[in-house]
């Protein structure tokens, strides 16, 4: 029987996930296993002393000590967010989609930086809603562009953008850190326009080096930011637990939304039981060490082999974001490095606009890929990146 | 900041859950905290022996693993489901989100049966769908009485609804078992009006006496049937795991709108080495003995305490389902009923119509509480239903 599909479903078709095969894998966000945590005796409290808690459904908002503990830890990092502030959820894409729901129907805008995470695109695009791109500096999101985008809009009498979508810290793939100046400016905009931020931020605990900035939520006197945050980064994605800070009824309604019967209550237990023993400092100083030294061997690679790549050195985070010199067409370096052995993703999948003015359309976004020296080690770094430089000089050859 | 919401989340008020303090709980579908399986060595290797697959981020569609014992889990039921007609979802109320996603838009209409599974409402309706209502008899749905409304709808040009939910199974709250002779009749007319049929038999499993009737998925000649399953009844609801069966390009697209990075691999593998060990069929032995033991004790409490009361009595399943005496407000029953110590929810929240020929509109439903009988002891069951008489008693003499 051939079933007719809501118009949403009907347009999604690019694959969900590349098959990557046996390549070395630099095109993930994935973690590296060398570092997951041993959750055994954390896992045998939850499933003994509170097997009643974990087995059972879980209450909408999260276990209230879960709920405690991470408005405990935003509070650490200057967020007014008491525990009802909090929403806890399956992962932070899982909160993403929430917010769509919430705030935004089918034809409605969204700000986004170009380039941005690209795993965002189809969810935003599920939703039916188009991108407003706005592009990056060394300081982060270029508000004075957002601005004249917006007046520019407001001058068309278009509607103004359902929300503002951003990662602030070690940007996914820019790796650019917004500075606290570019921030409170971000946030004066988006109140003067009324706005709201989504403020996404899993790697701002993998700082390597350098000062943290403020987070937006910390900044927020307005209540117009709601913040995404994950445990995949702070322990293992594995665990699939995340959370929404924001505004009471906001959440409220999200939870109403969230038709999932709770947050698996198992797995926030087992990371309760884990964060009590004071595992998490120890786990992120291991993760730190082991992410700046795959960085630093991953920068080393990269100017020793590829020498004509531009590129930031970012201070924390999963990935470099390499610029190739004009005239490069990434997505053919990318197949060719994916065929000899190296998977890398090419720039054109981190821009959302499509049209003529769009960093894609204009053929710019060619000129870049994404590296992630989060999942390899450091001896398929220089295996990987060598075979980048061979796949590069082929397409060079080939031009 | 006041937030614009989309309109369907504005639309959202009711409250999501009652709060039922230190009342005897005969409100929730909670399991019974008393056959709660050890998960602990299924835990311990799913950490030590599958950690990079455990904590890492899981395949969209769930561990191949997982796919294959569901699959092979379906089959042993007559099913044909090969292991790719298996998406893995967060529950099924997880799933039934994704089949709304995938196929309805605002406006269409959905084909449930009254009463019906309460939770499945707000869900539906916060997709914007309209409930087509159709009564149950002794074999379950009405198949008649749904032919006659479609007919009308096609005759007054109306569309034809997008999917057919049911719980054919020790229906919630209904406690009825479709026939077999219903449910090819149902999946015939299904077929004729190319609707797809939604099975949501989380209580199959459930079963104290008498003989299983086949599952409308292996009945299904024509891939029209999309079968929801979890493992809340199976083990535990805190595991948050459950599945799709159906045609493969559906799951493909549900898998792109699943933008939670993957079910849990860990709580997937948890469950692996659980039933790997044979664990499952012991579980299930023990709930059935004690759901069983539930069950005669809640009725042989009500013919004793509340003699006016009709139900039926299920061969399975969490839930009794009772007929006051007309001109019963059982929501004033259930009042009073909290108020001196007892949960239970009335007839109203069961019925998703509201129009002046629904049973909600003409008042039918009043007559009507549900009874889990799944999460209270048996001492706590006849407390509770002496509770029950006492408002019933109370509310008579009131009116």
């Amino acid at each position: 029987m051939e079933v007719a599909l809501a118009k949403r479903a009907a347009r999604l078709s690019a694959p969900a996930h590349p098959d990557t095969g046996d390549a070395i894998s630099f095109d993930s966000g994935f973690a590296f296993p060398g570092i997951f945590p041993d959750l055994t005796e954390a896992a045998r409290r939850a499933l003994n002393e509170y097997r009643s808690e974990a087995l059972q459904y879980g209450p909408p908002f999260g276990l209230p000590e879960m709920r405690e503990w991470i408005s405990a830890y935003m509070r650490n990092e200057g967020a007014d967010v008491a525990s009802e502030d909090v929403l806890v959820v399956n992962g932070a894409k899982n909160g993403l989609e929430l917010i769509c729901r919430l705030l935004a129907e089918e034809g409605d805008t969204v700000v986004v930086t170009a380039p941005m995470y690209f795993t965002a695109i189809p969810i935003l695009r599920s939703f039916g809603l188009s991108f407003l791109e706005v592009r990056q500096d060394d300081e982060g999101l270029d508000v004075d562009e957002l601005l004249e985008k917006l007046e520019v809009r407001r001058l068309h009498g278009q509607k103004v953008p359902k929300f503002i979508y951003d990662v602030p810290d070690f940007h996914n793939p820019s790796g650019i850190t917004m500075s606290r100046r570019r921030r409170e400016r971000l946030l004066a905009l988006a109140a003067a326009f009324e706005i709201p931020v989504v403020e996404d931020s899993p790697y701002r605990v993998l700082r390597f080096e350098g000062l943290t900035e403020p987070s937006l939520k910390s900044l927020d006197r307005e209540g117009i930011v709601l913040a995404l945050g994950t445990f995949s980064k702070l322990m293992a994605p594995g665990l699939r637990v995340g959370w929404i800070a924001g505004e009471r009824p906001l959440l409220a309604r999200m939870a109403r939304l969230k038709s999932d019967g709770g947050t698996c209550p198992l797995t926030q237990r087992i990371i309760l039981e884990f964060v009590k023993d004071g595992g998490l400092e120890r786990h992120l100083q291991g993760a730190r060490r082991a992410y700046a030294m795959h960085r630093d061997h991953m920068v080393a690679a990269l100017r020793r082999e590829l020498p004509d790549v531009a590129f930031r050195v970012p201070h924390g985070g999963y990935y470099l974001w390499l610029e190739f010199p004009e005239g490069t067409d990434s997505a053919r370096v990318a197949e060719r490095a994916h065929h000899i052995g190296a998977s890398v993703i090419a720039g054109d999948a981190f821009f959302a606009g499509e049209g003529a003015d769009s960093a894609k359309g204009r053929g710019v976004a060619k000129r870049y890929i994404r590296m992630a020296y989060s999942h390899a080690t450091p001896e398929e770094i220089d295996e990987g990146v060598r075979i980048l430089a061979a796949a590069y000089g082929a397409a060079k050859v080939a031009r």
